[in-house]
Order: structure tokens, then sequence, then C-alpha cells
């Protein structure tokens, strides 16, 4: 058996899986957040012992434990280099429960992880080179090249969401302006209806939907409000299926995947957003004499993070 | 023995290559691009030919054949599938002479062949992710991972020249607006260095050193007049400065190199591009707490384009 864990600034996920990539038993906790690293990673060896107690094995039933946090880790060092969501700096992570556990502890980005998820058991299985983009609060990423995570040579690769395509109204969060992120995430979208109902005073079904309070919109109304033909829903729509169009015709013309698979909250749109994505994109190609990456909707949801983590070992 | 071809739009230049990546003997011999293809595949195996009588062997000590071009291949199948310099579209370049010569042929993409050639002899020696970027009329790229040639799931790959990162006042030939190459290459630069003195009739030493004439301006110049302090020049070196950076920590962000390698025309400019250019991309990374990749000149100049084709072979 293999363990499993999505670690979040919210809660932690973690999961016993088996070979074929079953999830036999999970539990979620709190991580609240704000306590010392070292309260959190205890948090979680309570948490996988009671997983196998609760299952009636031992760690010497499980062959490995991996996780997936938000942010870049030093799978080869066992740490986590840099974290925003858990206010992580340089957490040696893998090496105090690798410590703990006496196994193999594998790090690595969360989008990441469910990218490997999704090319072992979901969207782009068999498939030897694909992306994996789960759009939220912001944009994570998850490379596959030859059946094999890529995350470059320095553990910094694989952020897709920070690849600067134009010049926004505000800054990203990484200090950059321009970032896929501030264009095309959830958070984007509120951002930029918000900007216009408030600059440009337009009178629109999003605040309705949001009975009249800013604070209440979210991805969902813009989205339903769009659908119903309101003119700064489509807009907010529009834009950021152009944005993503370009953030996506960029990933073909550098990685050229077969694959690239779209998943997280805004991908709840499902296929009237795959639709419009296509089309746009498919305007952008450089030549009509070769295929390219076909853009699906991601399968797994949020079993991706513990099945990927689990995953990690047998992917070095 | 290898043989190693460099097939441009203006010259055909082809070499015998030993394994340990010395050209033994070269030639250069004029495309003459208005032709049909086969008369110009003709002229290729007739210097093949040619140089293997002038060297005292023959076909039989030949490994294999590699040849670069500028534009997409489908090394899988021996075809060029879209060549603008060339007017190729659907060449079977690598099935007609693997038919004369009965060898393995092998094509790939000219900046990649370079990039290649860089990874085995040249500034990105022993490295195993490393990009190279050849700037000159255009954008040309080669990715290198784990060692290999990486380029896609569809021939498509590794066109950094293309990765859209913002809006530009005139389109890429590629159809698409905000071309990383409509801002970094030297026609870029050409090009809005002559829009800003048609435009705003602006006084420059440009124009000086271009004895008056528009057509006269070239990367050389605008450089020249920035080193000078030249408002003008100095303007556009910037402004082509600030997109490279934005194309680079995109490169970073996504692929991670441990080296990113620059060639071409534009690289002549030397040190003083490089300083400016790490300082500009220096300021963009995403955190601190990790080394980046390094950026520095690419090594091997013109002979790359031989010594990479000659080396495709044992590289697949």
């Amino acid at each position: 058996m293999l363990v499993g864990i999505d670690l979040g600034g919210t809660t932690i996920k973690a999961g016993l899986v088996d070979q074929e990539g079953r999830i036999l038993i999970q539990s979620s906790i709190d991580t609240k957040v704000s306590r010392d690293y070292r309260l959190i990673i205890e948090d979680m060896q309570k948490q996988i012992e009671k997983l196998l107690k609760d299952y009636g094995s031992s760690i010497d039933d499980i062959e490995s434990i991996g996780i997936g946090a938000p942010g870049l880790m030093n799978y080869k060092r066992g740490y986590v280099i840099y974290c925003t969501n858990l206010f992580w700096n340089n957490v040696p992570l893998g090496v105090i429960l690798q410590e703990h556990f006496k196994k193999p502890v594998y790090l690595e980005n969360d989008a990441t992880v469910a990218g490997l998820a999704e090319s072992l058991f979901g969207s782009t299985r068999n498939v030897a080179n694909s992306v994996f983009l789960t759009i939220g609060t912001g944009i994570g990423s998850g490379i596959i090249v030859n059946h094999k995570v890529y995350s470059g040579s320095h553990f910094a690769g694989s952020e897709i969401g920070h690849m600067i395509i134009g010049n926004n109204f505000y800054k990203c969060n990484c200090g950059n302006n321009g970032c896929l992120e501030t264009f095309t995430s959830a958070t984007a979208m509120i951002k930029y209806a918000i900007y216009r109902l408030e600059k440009d005073k337009i009178k629109s079904g999003i605040l309705d939907k949001a009975e009249g309070k800013l604070e209440n919109v979210n991805a969902k109304i813009i989205f339903d409000a769009a659908k119903e033909g309101d003119q700064l829903g489509t807009e907010t729509v529009d834009r950021m299926v152009k944005y993503l169009s370009i953030g996506i015709i960029n990933v073909c013309n550098i990685l050229d995947p077969e694959i690239i698979a779209i998943g997280g909250g805004v991908s709840k749109a499902g296929d009237y957003f795959i639709k419009r994505l296509k089309a746009e994109v498919g305007k952008m190609f450089f030549t009509p004499n070769i295929k390219y990456g076909d853009i699906v909707l991601a399968q797994l949801g949020n079993e991706a993070g513990i099945l990927g983590a689990a995953f990690l070992g047998s992917n070095v």
C-alpha cells in the first residue's frame, strides 16, 4: 500500500491507496495553519497512524509516503522550499516524516501531483506528454514528459500560472504584472467584474445574483450571468477565455502536449466553457498542417490529490 | 562518420563529422530556393557525394545523415511539414534521401539542432535540461530535456519565439499578435526604431549611422547608438531586453532549465547585452529561495547547424 497526502492551507487529506489506484480509506483534518510547522507535521503523523489502525494494518504494509502541497518542493532533500498558503519557508517536511516512519517520503507541488494522477488514472492516461491546469483561486499546473513528472532543474518549473502574457490592471502576488493567473483564475474573474462594476458603474445581472453585495460575487455567478446573456458576465467570461487561450497556445507552441486537461473550480463551467476555449485556441494555431493538443476536462476531481501523491514514489 | 546538413533559404551547408564532434570537411552551396524541391534535394545529394569523394571516403563510411531546417519537421515520417523560408509544405525530404543513400536520415528544426549541438559540445554541455534561443531575423529555440531533444507530441513544440507575451503595434507572420519574436528579434528592433523615427519624428543617432536611410537601419546600428547614449537607441534596446526578459522568465517558470543559452546575430552584442538581460530577469524571479537558470552566450556559432544535425541520429 501507499500513503498519499494532500496538504492544503485549510485541510490535510490523507489516504491509503492500493497499487491499482483505489483509495482504501481516507480522512481529512484541519490544518490550523497559524501553528508552528512542527505541530502540523505531528498531526499528519497521527493522521497516518490512525488511518493505518482504522484499516487494520501497520506501517510495515506501506511502501512509501507521498505529499502534494501548494508551493515549491525540493523533493531531493525533502524540503518545502516555499509555500504561501502555509506560510512555510524551507520546512523539512519530508525529512521529519521519513525519520519518524522510516519509509521513503516524496514531495511535489499539488498541481503537479494532480497532473500525475490524471496521467495515471484519468483524462491523460496512456499519453506520454500532457499538461494539467487547475483553475481556481489561482492557477496550478502539472507537466508530464515521457510519462514522468517534469518540474525542471531547480524545482521551479511547471508554474504555468505565472507565465506573463500581457498587462493587467493589478499585480500578481508573485510581484510581476501580467501573469496568466491574474487574467484567468476565479479570483481574476471576480476582480475584473468588480473593477468594472465599481469603476464604470455598469448595471449587471451579476450584482443582482450577488444580492447587491460585491463581496458575494463569485465565478459561478459570473458564468451564470454570461449564460443568460448578461453583458458584463459575457465580457468577463470572454476576457478569461481569451487570455486562457493565449496561455494554452503558448503551452502548445512550447511543450506541444498531446492533451491539455483542465480541472479546478472554474472547470465546473463544463462543456460550455471547453467549447468556447477550443474555438478560441483553434484560431491561433501556427499551421493547419498538423494536429495540436486536445483540450479536455480533468476527470478525477478532489481525489487526484491523494492519488497522485501516493504514486510519487513510483514516478521517480 | 556522420553527415550533418544545415538547410537554409539562402545556402545549404553540409559537412562530414567524426564521433568526437569534429567537422572533417564541409561545403556550402546556394539553395536557389525558387526551384522545385526535387531539384534542391538532388543538389543536396550531389553535395554529400562530392564531400565524400573529396575526403576520400564512401557512403559505406557513413552511419547516418541529419538535417536541420527552419520549420516544423515530422522526423518520424521523414517529412518537412512546413517551412516558410523554403516555401515547402509536406516535402518528403528524409524519405527521398533515405531511398537514395540507403542510410537513416533524421530531420529536425534548425534551432533545435543548434540547441543539441550546444548541449553536446558547447555552452550547455553536461546539463540535463537547457533551452537555446537564437535571436536573429526571427527567434528560434531548442529545448533539451534529460539530455535529449524535446519537440513535443506533434512536432510543434519548441516554438518559443511564438509565445504571446503582450500586445504589439504589428502582427506576427504566424497570424497572431504579441509573439516574443515581434518584440525581441533583430527585425522587431528595426521595426520599432523605424516606427518611432517615422511616427514621432524623433531625432536620433540611429538615422545618422544609417546615413539618413531607414532601409539601412539594422540591429548593430541600434546597439551602437544605445552604447553611445542615444535616446531612441537606448529605448529600443531597453524595450527588447524587457520583453526578452519576460520570455526568459516564462521559460524559467515553465521549464526551469539549468542554462538558457543565447545565440544568433543579436547575441553579438555580447556581454553588454547579457549583463542587462540578467539584471532584468533577476528582478522577476518568483522566490529568492532557489537558484534559477543561468543566462549565457552560445559558443558554437554557425558550426552548430552541421554539428547538431550530424548527431540527431544518436539523440533519438
